[in-house]
């Protein structure tokens, strides 16, 4: 059916004259535009919501004393924080609600430059999720680290043309920006060029320098920590990203933008949330029940978990629950708890009750496709062995020789030892300097039998790091002493580390920290637990070393 | 300079490492994303805002006191309702604040067809006043009237290409669209596979109508006369244009329009408004000065005749003071009155007093450019006598038979005399039924020496009506009896009648009649009054008929 036809039959079940393929009967509709629940059925033809009233169905669900929302979107979200696969990632985040994310692929493109992004591109392309794309701005993130690849304007402008590209991610070189770096206005003209966003990165910006980052044409914020700071770039015309992650919490902090007339610029993103604190707390769902706990207004709230998001990005169908929107729904119990009921793809059921709808979306889908409901995209994900065969450099993305214990060997010949010394909670660290003598090991330590390398002394909570450069096989490793880990014995290793994702360990002694980093290296990247010469855990996370299938 | 040097040039401007060509100072700035006014200077270089805060400039202008807000925009304006062209229509609405404006040009297109659009594209092209455009959807706007032209699917999609074009105008067919109507529905695919809007025009639909109506993807209205029907339209996602023009005026009914939630998707239109309208009232600053009058807040009324419409047709840079839009900017002398002091056209005072600036823009735009504050789109307004040449079909437009009395003869030969009956400030007429013999004609206008044709009455305030079809030299002539007109003796002929713009004239005589018509159609165009075989007054309208240069 073409498009013309496709639009002639909504119109028919719109106007009433053919029954709609679905109607979800007696909630209410939480209304963008009015900022009021509505009563009234919600039809649903071909994918598009096509009525708010009373309407007959040819099914009919019941969903009364429930409220329909649009489908929450997450504004900014790196895939690969997840830790595990688009394909897993949708398993959890649809029963969130969530039905269209934005993504920045900047950790897979730290490792693998264009083909990151392809690998991207295709292993979301066939799910139910929606998945945009904002262009990796920054790679590599700094001249201090060794990356997999960098990325210049040639290497993007090619993306643009894709409608699921919506312009450059975080310009985190916010300095480089400001002094008016030749390459980055260069990514940033190509992005304007074809009429696409430009997001920003800028925690602390102010005054001047950020009239000048936003006179460059950064639409966008997420690293405001205080609202005084977002007020400011508000004023500008940036809208703000309220984050609410893993590591980075914003929203208590934000709450005054979710008032008027701020929240209207405002939406809630994830940024970076961890596989375990999605499946506690949940995705954008848990930031607006989070806010409404804070005090925040339930419908606003919602519109800044959807309505805001779509608006900023230009996603004209989405974030409403509307005649001529997609028919993106999430079924909430109630605006007290905000608890995910059900959720609806494209006017197919695909979560109910926290879990993705039975016998999995796809075949629902293609069952509505049959029934003349048209225009569902019928989306096949690629699988993971298909992926696996297309894209051999993202699943062997290990360059790396060997790791012995020999790698390892550091003694400190001055008078004094620097520690990188974490706070915690924060992402920046503190330097400590300790005399050299007072980290021979302590007697205690000695009498139980435990071997430690020089200057690791456990009781004063430091330990050795080391950083080895893994994407080109160059045999670099950064070595030092790392203080408030808390490790007591044994050694960590791990691919995940942003932004160039090289392979770090952690450790008391040489031969755990070397058994910990061969772990890793064996399995193509993840993580791993070592202790007295045995692998207490591992983790692979082979697709490029942040990601599991 | 090229786009990256230019945005340099700015960042540079931006971050103070250079004077900024043009700086306002010491005035408040109205702030449209966080509803207040801000002390600050507005930072201007290459036409766009670069800073709001402490700046110096090349050239310091002092506003103490005043309150610069963001430039405005009419959403839906015919521009040939002014009667004059493009270029004379610039120089009334520009003193007035407008600097951009989204018109239709329905009217010459009914006359002249895709030479009517690309007439206005050109005439429009070098104002400094931004002319945007919706396409015609409704040439000929109803099969009753006979139009110079028709324009289907095929002959609009050709102008999608253009930036300048934002997508189909108002879709009068309302029932032609609920219905389904194949050309129609191209129309409207054509526009949405282009990504561009469809405004609505649909008085008083509702229901499931209005569902199937929005489901087609019509994105906005401005024929709503009341509350309740605007916020029903607004529940369904369509933005409402919230018309005060000469015809219609809808702003005292939607005044509950301008209050929060409702106004966020709401804006001002002037639609069709008469130059003596232009003259005395103003134009979008006159509605935001009347909706103050009647209640409305300052802030959210500039919002609603500038960023909301911007914000509607995805005019990105546009509706803002803010660094990275441009400096189309309106100087009002305070809150309270309202009064527009001065206006600046891509960072050029092109405006002041009232009055367009002294040397005319083009020259200040040149020397602008020249002085390095590059990127002003240096516009050369197509002068009237290229445009005579060029389109001589739209200066000769009238193929119509040199008329005489013999036209307008009519002897009714039934008992009854059926009229057209005017109602007051109504566009709906009455049918009113006369016994032939009570319009003989009366004793004392027989005394004064007066000729009246057979049945015309100007005591009972009967006169003859006749409609000549114009455009294609049929011959066809319509003829009937109006009243309610007031037309005691003579003749009046207008060339202005929508749609399709034919000849219409009344009088009370065939000679009169006779010599009105032909002094319109000698003009190519216009209006003219006769009496007792003289002309009493004429005005030439001979672009197209309904406009003057």
């Amino acid at each position: 059916m073409g498009r013309r036809e496709h639009l002639k039959d909504q119109i028919q079940a719109a106007a009433g004259r053919k029954r709609a393929p679905l109607v979800l009967k007696s909630a209410k509709v939480l209304n963008v535009f009015t900022e009021e629940l509505m009563e009234a059925d919600v039809a649903v033809c071909g994918g598009c919501i096509v009525g708010l009233g009373d309407y007959d169905g040819e099914v009919e669900t019941d969903l009364a004393g429930k409220i329909i929302c649009p489908g929450f979107i997450d504004g900014h979200i790196h895939l690969e924080s997840s830790m595990v696969s688009p394909e897993e990632l949708e398993q959890v985040i649809l029963p969130h609600g969530t039905t269209a994310v934005v993504t920045d692929p900047h950790e897979i493109a730290n490792v693998a430059g264009t083909d990151g992004i392809d690998y991207m591109l295709e292993a979301t392309e066939g799910l139910k999720l929606d998945v945009f794309f904002m262009l990796p701005s920054c790679v590599p993130a700094t001249g201090l680290d060794e990356s997999g690849a960098e990325l210049g304007a040639k290497e993007l402008e090619r993306y643009y043309g894709s409608g699921r590209v919506l312009g450059l991610a975080e310009l985190m070189n916010a300095y480089g920006t400001v002094q008016g770096d030749g390459e980055i206005l260069q990514k940033v003209c190509d992005a304007q060029a074809a009429g696409k966003l430009v997001d920003g990165h800028a925690p602390g910006l102010s005054g001047r320098e950020l009239d000048a980052y936003v006179t460059a044409g950064v639409k966008s914020d997420h690293e405001c920590s205080d609202a005084a700071e977002a007020i400011e770039k508000l004023r500008r015309g940036q809208w703000v990203m309220i984050r609410q992650g893993t590591a980075a919490k914003n929203l208590e902090a934000l709450m005054p933008l979710c008032g008027a007339p701020y929240y209207q610029r405002c939406m809630f993103v994830t940024d970076d949330k961890h596989p375990g604190d999605l499946l506690t707390e949940g995705h954008i769902d848990g930031i607006i029940r989070r806010a409404v706990a804070l005090g925040a207004d339930p419908i606003r709230a919602v519109k800044m978990g959807s309505f805001h998001t779509a608006q900023y990005f230009g996603l004209q169908d989405r974030g409403a629950v509307a005649p001529g929107y997609r028919a993106d729904l999430v079924v909430l119990s109630d605006l007290e708890t905000m608890t995910v009921h059900s959720v609806y793809k494209d006017g197919v059921l695909v979560a109910e009750g926290g879990k993705t709808a039975e016998g999995g979306g796809k075949q629902t889908r293609d069952a509505a496709a049959e029934a003349g409901t048209g225009q569902v995209p019928v989306k096949c994900a690629a699988a993971q062995t298909d992926l696996r065969e297309k894209y051999p450099q993202i699943y062997h993305s290990f360059h790396l020789e060997p790791v012995t214990p020999e790698h390892f060997r550091l003694e400190p010949d001055g008078a004094q030892v620097r520690v990188i010394w974490l706070v915690p909670g924060e992402l920046l660290t503190e330097e400590r300097i300790f005399p050299r003598e007072a980290l021979q090991g302590r007697a205690g330590a000695a009498e139980a039998g435990r071997r430690f390398a020089p200057c690791v002394d456990p009781e004063q909570d430091v330990v050795k790091m080391a950083v080895l450069e893994r994407h080109k096989g160059t045999g670099h490793i950064g070595l030092g002493f790392l203080g408030g880990y808390g490790l007591q014995r044994g050694a960590v290793a791990s691919s995940v580390g942003h932004d160039s994702h090289n392979l770090t360990v952690a450790g008391v002694c040489d031969e755990d920290m070397a058994l910990a980093a061969e772990t890793v290296r064996k399995n193509q990247g993840g993580l791993a637990v070592v202790a007295d010469g045995k692998v207490l855990g591992e983790l692979p996370l082979p697709i490029g070393g942040p990601m599991t299938p």
